[in-house]
């Protein structure tokens, strides 16, 4: 009987894993660098490796071992494969169980990292008692993970729950990451809400504390805990573009909850306060009664969720 | 062993009825009218009424009948309970099963009619080789199904896939049915090509054939067909609406065909010539694969779907 997982969670700097028992308790936590030169072609063997001195280092038997979840910064399909290039590690389409067997003999499943985060932070974070949720992860970009009773959507190529990318306005001027223009990360991420703010400054010269120093998102929610009117005005742009956004999301998948995470997510409920009613705003009525929580994993939710891959019976 | 099933798509004027084999044939059909007095309560002691009939003319026995499924205009939920009221028919949150089960006792399954037709065609119509797809109805309003590995997305109060609600467009001054503005369905349905028709005609006083006659939607495609300027500028706007929506919605599940249909699709694959330009255009790049194609199974859709919920693994 598998009694642990270990939950891997590739960056383009840092890989993070962490062991778990098969209950879904972490019990031990590391990271490894990620070594992005020659195409990242170490990534997957120092994974194995580091995975392989754990388990000696704690004892523990392949036959213990029910496999290795891997949450990927990529297109992942539903056989682990990675659908062309994940940018940031320099890889470039390969089939990540068959890659990491190479090294080492357990069971591996792999997922895109923002879908895995999600499905963490539905086995053991915020989403647990929801079984349709959407996660939304507001950090320098905005990624999404949708939870389809219990399972992760992944969709043709990988990119299920891409809900930054989708379009939201019309006439923007400014390009996304993606190539596109008007997406909803350009207003919602971190640097969408310095967007914001930026043209919201530009507007006039009403005073604000936004003017002195570098305009963050921290810098404008900490403005907006302040009572600082333009910074409030940021944040009640911020809220009508992602609660329209997410009403678009609830009227396609219907989610029961949306899980706000990432770091933007830090500034607290104050956050939800200025989505929500704009969800409520633009949502379809028999969609209005989602929830709205904040995630509880933060950074691990990407380990937590990788084990989930291989333990739960939905990953 | 079961080697039948019924299909039933219950509809405000009209309740269809099939007879399928256990392989997917269609073996026969009919319809009974839908007595929607009293709150519709005729109507399901109807259908049992009429499919007991139909087995003793064609002497099938309980035991060979998998079941009865069941398309119903509403949200329903994944135990076939009708979440709130279905308008149409005068129904208010009734568990189905248990309902027709004190009629006829073989098992029960029902889902929302949009989703049901979306299963159909994914069974045995245009999306066959699909298991991950969307159906998009573009009717009187514009219904939409998805289905996901093979299996219906209800969401969690049978909303899932009511992308005819998706707020598409700020500043608009017309309520949509649902109480919002701005919806998809508001320029993409059949009444929402007589608005943009509606609205290009005031614009100027360019000649047009559609200034002669009534305009509806196939008069719009009809006159495109053949060669009108004014036609043809409300079909690229009405493109420019779909394909942007259905870019969102590619953006959230990621399918691998929109499968088009409904009566405004009987334009036939003219029509996917002004949406299919637009999707590419606001598509995120990786959810550009996506297929186009039109439905096959018309309005016997329904009937299919309502019994692959029955006979299907995924129903």
């Amino acid at each position: 009987m598998s009694k642990y997982a270990f939950g891997v969670d590739v960056g383009g700097t840092t890989v993070k894993l962490g062991l778990f028992s098969a209950e879904g308790a972490l019990l031990d936590k590391w990271e490894i660098p990620s070594v992005t030169e020659n195409d990242g072609a170490a990534i997957l063997p120092d994974v194995a490796k580091s995975i392989t001195e754990k388990m000696e280092e704690k004892g523990l038997k392949e036959e213990e071992v029910a496999g290795i979840g891997i949450g990927v910064p990529g297109s992942v399909d539903q056989d682990s494969r990675l659908i062309g290039r994940a940018v940031n590690l320099g890889w470039d389409s390969i089939d990540i169980p068959k890659t990491l067997n190479a090294y080492i003999k357990v069971p591996v499943k792999a997922a895109n990292d923002a879908n895995v985060a999600a499905f963490g932070e539905q086995w053991q974070g915020g989403g647990k008692k929801y079984k349709n949720m959407v996660a939304v992860t507001l950090g320098t970009g905005v990624g999404g993970g949708i939870i389809v009773d219990g399972r992760i959507l992944t969709g043709a190529t990988g990119a299920g729950g891409e809900i930054g990318h989708l379009h939201l306005q019309d006439g923007e001027s400014e390009f996304c990451n993606c190539g596109n223009r008007g997406c909803l990360e350009q207003y919602t991420s971190a640097t969408g809400i310095v967007r914001l703010a930026r043209r919201r400054l530009a507007e006039d010269g009403k005073p604000s504390v936004l003017r002195e120093g570098e305009v963050t998102a921290k810098a404008v929610f900490d403005a907006v805990k302040a009572g600082d009117d333009v910074a409030i005005e940021v944040a009640e742009r911020f809220g009508d573009h992602l609660g329209k956004g997410l009403a678009i999301v609830a009227a396609v998948v219907n989610p029961e909850a949306f899980v706000i995470g990432g770091g933007v997510s830090k500034a607290g409920e104050i956050l939800l306060n200025f989505v929500e009613p704009n969800f409520q705003k633009y949502a379809f009525p028999q969609c209005r009664g989602a929830k709205f929580v904040l995630a509880r994993l933060g950074n691990d939710a990407g380990i937590y969720g990788a084990a989930a891959l291989v333990l739960s019976e939905n990953g």
